[in-house]
């Protein structure tokens, strides 16, 4: 029996009661529960549930609807809480973006994790015919929060309930979608299924395709009341104004209350509560085609949806991660959640042909920029790089913030790929905070994800935020990347370091007590040198104290950095006072400068037109000098460069003189806006420049 | 005047006769010129162009076809020859794999070049429901070889003509498709359009987006007749079996032969006689929707078809590659192209749901050994990569095979992205011919050509063969990969070499004379061994003589190769005796011996279960030695091993005890399989094995 562990007599009178409303609604039709001819069949007068336990929309092809305009804006809602969800939600959106057609409004229900990665997502992105709204979670909680139930995301599941009264009054439908959906088609196709609604009905939904609501899985396993298999609420089509009309929020409390006198808690969230409530007023439910919501759970009984339809619209996943090689099916579905896991998001920026829409904010201007370029000019390469807006995912993983605390210091460096195998090194050199921008490709940032996930070192730590910086262009962004990475640091203190260097194992805490001893905070405008060294060695045994890296640096074994090719990168350190020092000492800025510093979080950024190698740290150090920072250097601090093949950008400056040249061209326009923003203070730089040198 | 350039009393008669052909055809229909209402609207009537220069199809939305059975095999015939058309043709049938739901029969009309590529392709793809047939492109040639053409690829383009017979008789219809075409839709939406074709209809074509069948381009400019603006010939609708009833061979060639009389030669290949034919028999022709084939052209006329059309269906690039950022349009159609050049191809090895097809060559076998694979194994990881069948490009750029000489030889190798820069400087020190594995997503093959191209070095060379082998799974397929570069080595030798080595610069020349000298050519089983030397420091100045290198062996800047953690790995080579030795000279095999050797084309191939780091060339030299080479060193032959970064796999080898016990169980299994392949003979490998040693 049907209604296994509900009390009997209740479920039969609910079963009356659905025959009544049944024949009420379809006047005895003689054609129902038999299929109608082609010509004529809608989904308007179908019964809504079959109470066997199937309901019938299933596999049924239905009739194609007709499709919406072509520039009919759809809307779409979305519930998105924490880092993984995020994730989650980029790849449902590209799959979304890859097939429509038609402009979209996403409103997005977000925590404040979820908002602060998602706005500069989009914002970076810049999908033509896309609108953002952004709904703030937190403040909806109250209103579901009373609902016993089992786990934490549940609370952001049961808030697809009170969307009637979240979203703006004037929009009258909406697709509701959870984050695990992935589209293989279309969603005009979806949104057109409005149109088979009846003057009622309010809810359009797929068939549960689990035998979840039959309550009979276990011996005493009561799930909510529901019709047949109940629907599944991943995918939703709502008519908001009728609910609205109709008293939504009255009619699904009143439900879940009373549910709840016999029930403990939501075992499915909103899912429950939806049954319920379409249990009691069938006449709400529209039954949408069961390839609109492809459900690949445990025990799923999705096959007899696919292997009949002519087509798969939506795939549902439970955790795609979990799904293994061995059963080829799911291979197969798993195939399409990855192409859009691991597809390249900046291909989505395409317009929509012939609907107007207005441009991203920036877009206008960008593409006015990019027009006036000259494609003949030899560094066309770098104009073009310079002014890519990149799209940028931050804290890519779960990241838990330090406490704040008064002198606390967060490392941040940039690397791409092939540095990877840094990381772990880096974690056990600096325990502290730290803030990575990487720079990958939608592919490459699935790898990274399974690095850290199966790194120990990496996945114990919650104090390192990844930021992830999506390629585009040839040419390797790094100060646009570093300004992401200190954008992102949350401690009054950054140290600026690069990927290659291991800091000495103490120097987080020695920083930490320097900047506390130098009593910088507000008092002095300083940048503290960390004085950099490097082997050339790969097995190199890391020094643990000032006095044995002197050791090494005296057996050869060790040399100050860049002392072979490029010694007055770091001359001005001075690094034979620093072998003596006892107490840090304020050196002078001089050309070609670029040591490694502490500096407050709030120092210039980095500036963004060098691309590639060559100048990029060094003009950053002329800002802070011009800006009248202190240079002190560190008597205790010291980090070491380790080898590794030369960047691909490295060896392009050496054997491109063009590549050299449009350094130097960066280098002179730097200048010249030096000038024009210092005045005669910025003269000390172009007279140094004009001093001849060794390579740039 | 639109057929200027051509005699006008033949213009006007031909426009006469069109006029009459199309009066007698549509029995002065009134609706004639007139669009139709929708329900009833077909294209069956319409006349096939418009005379005034614009051909009626553009842009008016068809009627949506029936589209075809759900599993009805569609057919698709290209031409496809060389290298780089090859490497077209993939990113064409991954657009069309990616949006279609039928089976596929592609019949792929190629050169040798072509076919080598592709026949290896797409069995090693093992894309389910798709058939793939060849047919000699050179036993075509004469049919249309007499046509005067001004470029070679017009040879091929010709072929199209001959479809009708070249193709199996009992084919009836089939899409013809240029390389330079992509997919945006399901390829079954155009194979439904057959259906509007009337009783004598035979070709189903677009018209020409430029004007360039106008003939008002240029003075004096003088194209084949055509109809209006012509047809573009990218994409056709054949009815092979009509056009083979009405004697097509016969009509084009008469056609084409009456106007070469006039013309000198076919400027756009067939395209043009196609026109002239279409021109003579308007009859013969259904004109398509503008969107299935939007053409980008230079000077085309592709806006009016893709601001109007609800949907673009298939997009015709002349060359990408020129495409810039500042066409914002052409920027969107860019996307959709490089969405199928880099996209994963594994990814499009799903099944066709509910079509039962025969699996590919091989792949039940593979899921049965995937099916037999245990989940709790903890080598899992190593068996299901070893299982893994790589989609494998060879050939990637063109190459030029080196002539046949009965002493040269070929280096070997593989690699990955990260180790690209390595290819000029060996490039410098090996000016023979190469053949190298690279282990690449889709996405990094192409950053690969890019990087090919704009390489002086690189690009000068015609005799390394680049090999492309897609990556999947998470271990590198080192054996695999040496494997395939083996395979495509075509010198009678091949000198077994790793990417992080550098050749002495002389080694190719000494190599082959030591080959002479030995008297190796079938009459000696040997490997030569050529002994290993690496060097710490990344810069290096690299010896130019065997007397150099001792004097830097001396110095401490050289050292044998892995020297300091696995000198067993090449003490056999005994480099005291090499120091001295004046003529090649013989060692014996002992445990753990990985020399670099130079052995013939034939020799065994690698063990492919070694995959990620260890072990690999190990069993490699213990194959050699069982099966009774000479190990010969060579006393003037050294290769020095250059500084990197540890790779991914190393460094898990190292931290992860696991990988280690899963590389200890595979040398097991290869020495069981050794055993049983040897008897006795192997004893003395397992004997050695059993030997306490340093790391695996």
């Amino acid at each position: 029996m049907l209604l296994r562990g509900r009390p009997r007599t209740l479920g039969a009178a609910a079963l009356l009661l659905l025959l009544l409303i049944g024949f009420f609604l379809f006047g005895g039709d003689p054609d129902y529960g038999r299929p109608r001819s082609q010509g004529a069949a809608t989904f308007d007068g179908d019964p809504p549930a079959d109470p066997r336990g199937h309901n019938r929309s299933d596999c049924i092809p239905p009739p194609p609807p007709p499709p919406p305009p072509k520039c009919e804006l759809l809307q779409v809602a979305i519930v998105c809480a924490g880092h993984n969800s995020s994730r989650d939600v980029i790849t449902l959106v590209k799959s979304l973006l890859f097939y429509r057609k038609n402009p979209l409004h996403l409103h997005l229900v977000t925590d404040a994790v979820a908002r602060n990665i998602l706005e500069t997502l989009f914002h970076t992105w810049m999908v033509p015919a896309v609108q953002i709204s952004f709904y703030n979670a937190d403040e909806l909680k109250p209103q579901v929060s009373w609902i016993p139930n089992k786990h934490y995301s549940g609370l952001y599941g049961l808030m697809k309930l009170v969307l009637p009264s979240a979203l703006p009054p004037d929009l009258a439908r909406v697709i509701v979608l959870d984050t695990d959906v992935t589209f293989a088609s279309n969603i005009a196709e979806l949104w057109a299924l409005f149109a088979h609604f009846s003057d009622k009905q309010a809810i359009g939904l797929v068939e549960n395709q689990s035998d979840w609501y039959l309550g009979n899985l276990w011996r005493n396993h009561r799930p909510w009341p529901a019709l047949g298999r109940g629907f599944n609420t991943g995918v939703i089509l709502l008519r908001l104004d009728r609910l609205r009309q109709a008293g939504w929020e009255h009619m699904w409390k009143l439900t879940a209350t009373r549910e709840l006198l016999t029930l403990p808690a939501t075992s499915l969230a909103d899912q429950d509560i939806f049954n319920a409530v379409i249990k009691e007023h069938p006449w709400l439910v529209q039954p949408l085609p069961c390839m609109w919501n492809v459900q690949l759970s445990d025990h799923t009984l999705a096959e007899r949806c696919y292997s009949e339809a002519p087509d798969l619209k939506v795939i549902h996943w439970n955790s795609p991660k979990k799904l293994r090689v061995k059963n080829k099916h799911v291979e197969s579905f798993r195939n399409l959640y990855l192409t859009f896991l691991e597809y390249d998001g900046n291909l989505l920026r395409r317009e929509l042909f012939g609907c107007p829409c207005p441009p991203p904010p920036g877009a206008e201007q960008l593409q006015q920029a990019l027009a006036q370029l000259e494609e003949q000019d030899a560094c066309f390469e770098f104009r073009q790089q310079q002014l890519t807006v990149h799209r940028v995912h931050i804290t890519f993983l779960p990241h838990k913030p330090p406490p704040p605390q008064p002198h606390d210091v967060t490392l941040v460096a940039q690397l791409s790929m092939e540095r990877l195998q840094m990381l772990e090194a880096l974690c056990r050199h600096w325990p502290g905070p730290m803030s990575l921008a990487l720079y990958l490709t939608d592919t490459e940032a699935q790898q990274f994800l399974r690095f850290v996930e199966t790194s120990a070192v990496l996945s114990a730590r919650q104090d390192v935020a990844y930021h992830v910086v999506y390629r585009e262009g040839s040419l390797y962004p790094i100060n646009q990347l570093r300004n992401v990475a200190l954008a992102q640091a949350l401690t009054p203190y950054v140290f600026l370091s690069d990927i290659d260097f291991l800091p000495a194992y103490s120097l987080y805490d020695y920083l930490r007590a320097s900047i506390e001893q130098l009593e910088l905070d507000g008092r002095r405008k300083a940048a503290l040198v960390v004085p950099a060294f490097e082997t050339l060695h790969y097995r190199f045994s890391f020094p643990s104290s000032k006095a044995e890296l002197l050791t090494l640096l005296d057996a050869g074994s060790l040399y100050t950095f860049r002392y072979h090719e490029w010694p007055q990168g770091h001359a001005p350190t001075d690094y034979a006072r620093w072998r003596e020092a006892q107490a840090p000492y304020r050196v002078q800025w001089a050309a070609d400068y670029e040591p490694y510093v502490v500096v407050p979080r709030d120092c210039p950024r980095y500036d963004p037109r060098f691309v590639g190698f060559g100048w990029n740290k060094v003009a950053h150090i002329i800002e802070l000098d011009a800006q009248e920072y202190e240079l002190l250097v560190l008597p205790e601090a010291f980090t070491i460069h380790l080898p590794h093949a030369p960047s691909l950008d490295i060896t392009r400056f050496r054997s491109n003189p063009t590549y050299r040249d449009c350094v130097r061209a960066l280098k002179d326009e730097f200048h010249q806006d030096l000038s024009r923003h210092y005045g005669a203070a910025a003269l000390k730089y172009l007279t140094a420049l004009q001093q001849p040198r060794g390579p740039a």
